[in-house]
């Protein structure tokens, strides 16, 4: 009965958004504020210690483990993109929560613990994984200069919500205070599906950078002759069509999610286009030659129409391998539930766990969604593969106990 | 030592901005009601009688033509787009001031009036061409609901400058009350530059039609496979790029100046991206004939990447000739600057006279511009040549006068 209480669960957090219509839930937002309160009480249901650290996630520790002994971190995030589905990130953070719910009473050589991070998307502030950077000692105190769209600062924010933002960075767990870090997540792509499979072990998450790519030309009246026009728009729009071609040919995911021009108006030629570009690979050394070639055709592409070319990089992240003893308990996991020869898998999308892996080892879980989807409101999974991750996160944990032991 | 008068009038209108950092004046608005009086003043001092007509256009008639003979109208507009330049409009109701002014007290077979349109280039509601078109007996009631990007109706900002909505419409005049219109405006273009001539004749005004274009396809997390991507800014991409291919080849001024995506996230592959279509050409035949070709690509691209097309037109307007007499009329005013073979050009940009061209007939002097720019803080024009462009449109009023006798 876990996985429906899961799947209802996930329904109830996804009623609080900012958007009537749609899912938007952000860092230090009064939707976080909710969520936070609801997953801290589900988690004292389950025999959890709950608490909200300096950097406004939420932990919790099982009751039996008041001691300071290293703990075993189970989690993921409960913030979302705009318009997002219902189970990126939240998925994982409830099956850690069923799964502690289970081994209330079981003797583990290892402490207990699940996180709920306040902010991996990156939606409201840019930078990505604040939450998740945060327990694991990456936090900068310069991003609290931060800015979200209506210019409210990331210190003004924490206040707001609460929190004392010079001590943020107290959220930081002791790097001989955890043993490594246990994440289940929908997989936001068609392999398992394809495959016939439920669940897959992530080998390791891929390498990505993001940056902000401008021209900038002249903003001329429409009646001015093509000879005389340097239109940012154009270069942007070729520039965009190469980056799918290269990245296509090289194997790298590109995504250019995010463009505007100015002066935006109807009759004026765009004097200044700027795009987002986001660039992933199984390896840094895989994504950066991808990015020489790219960065080669901006460059002719702005010599050929006359524009200036600027670059930016808002975050780079090197590709983040699952320790194979953590890779082993996963695969003993999904073992478990019956499919004995696991699919591995390279994550091309971002986790809590690429930040965490800066503290300890990690190692991933991943759920079969349908076809694909994700970061959209058809994002889904069914329930059986929810109950099948419940039962090989549970044996994943014992699997590690009997390793630790 | 009028030009200099001219020239220190655009600068002075030039400081009444929405925006500190370059120059925004759209239609009933602070910035509009504050030219509007100095306009109007100016107009007085001219020996004008000046009033605000339905529509918020200013309004001046010489004191002299007191009675009900149909009037020739100077004019031009006094709005602006977004970072405009300060003689766009300007410099022909400025122009049309001075010789107002030089004509106060001359024996003329028709009245003189001067026009300062209100609402030329569309910035705020979208339709261009409000003010002309409202005295040109074009204006429709269902404007009023257009909104501008802040969601505020035509209607309300109507009221809040001090218009009665419903009257707007009583702004039309009366055909027989109307024997032509002349404008004055410069080039926005190059040709005159690069022939050496500070004043051409213009033979038409080019047809144009403006549309709302966007593709639809899925958002998608960033992790999604290049072969399940329906990425509408793909789409989006290409096709503005074949809109430039294509309009080159027809000789069809082509302008994509706005473009938008949904969610606008950075990981998040767009699923919805819209962006305007402003084109032009010499006929509304050849206009149609490129949009078809254009029309034809658009949809070629909408099925190779699975996505869905829309297109929506917001404007259109045929071609609008300039008329025999008015033409020759200006060519006479031009020869009496000294340049004994004025040159003749079609505008490409649309003009207030466009609109006026359902009242009356309509001829245009088009005044030599640096380097052809144009809605940009660079536009500039010569003393020299506001000058000759205020003797030649004197000129061109007292040639019409004679043929009139």
């Amino acid at each position: 009965m876990t996985a429906v209480r899961v799947l209802a669960r996930a329904d109830e957090l996804a009623t609080h958004s900012a958007w009537e219509d749609g899912i938007l839930r952000a860092y230090l937002t009064p939707e976080q504020s909710r969520v936070n309160a609801i997953a801290a009480a589900w988690m004292r249901e389950a025999g959890l210690r709950a608490w909200p650290d300096e950097a406004a996630n939420v932990c919790g520790r099982r009751l039996r483990d008041d001691d300071d002994r290293p703990a075993l971190l189970l989690g993921s995030h409960l913030d979302t993109v705009p318009g997002a589905g219902r189970y990126d990130g939240i998925l994982g953070v409830l099956v850690a929560i069923e799964v502690a719910d289970r081994l209330r009473d079981a003797d583990l050589p290892f402490a207990l613990e699940v996180v709920a991070f306040g902010d991996e998307e990156g939606t409201r502030f840019g930078a990505t994984l604040l939450g998740s950077r945060a327990l694991a000692g990456g936090w900068r105190d310069s991003w609290l200069d931060l800015t979200d769209p209506d210019g409210v600062t990331l210190r003004d924010a924490a206040t707001l919500f609460g929190l004392i933002p010079e001590n943020i960075a107290s959220a930081a767990r002791a790097p001989g205070s955890v043993i490594g870090y246990l994440e289940c997540h929908i997989e936001q792509g068609p392999r398992l599906e394809a495959q016939g499979r439920a669940l897959g072990v992530v080998t390791t998450i891929a390498a990505a950078e993001r940056r902000m790519i401008s021209y900038r030309g002249e903003a001329r009246h429409c009646a001015t002759p093509w000879e005389l026009r340097h239109d940012a728009l154009l270069g942007a729009s070729e520039a965009i069509i190469a980056i799918e071609r290269i990245a296509r040919d090289q194997g790298s995911p590109a995504t250019v999610g995010r463009i505007r021009v100015e002066p935006d108006a109807v009759n004026v030629i765009p004097g200044f286009a700027e795009f987002s570009l986001d660039l992933r690979d199984g390896t840094a050394a895989g994504r950066d030659a991808t990015w020489g070639l790219i960065r080669h055709e901006l460059q002719r592409i702005a010599v050929e129409r006359g524009l200036d070319l600027e670059v930016t990089s808002t975050h780079a992240a090197p590709e983040a391998p699952c320790s194979p003893s953590l890779r082993a308990a996963v695969a003993a996991g999904i073992r478990a539930t019956g499919d004995a020869d696991p699919i591995e898998l390279v994550s091309i999308a971002g986790h809590d766990a690429m930040a965490v892996a800066d503290l300890t080892e990690i190692g991933m879980l991943f759920v079969r969604c349908a076809g694909g989807i994700s970061h959209h409101a058809d994002e889904s999974v069914r329930e059986d593969d929810v109950a099948a991750a419940i039962d090989a996160l549970e044996a994943a944990v014992l699997h590690l106990a009997d390793q630790h032991r």
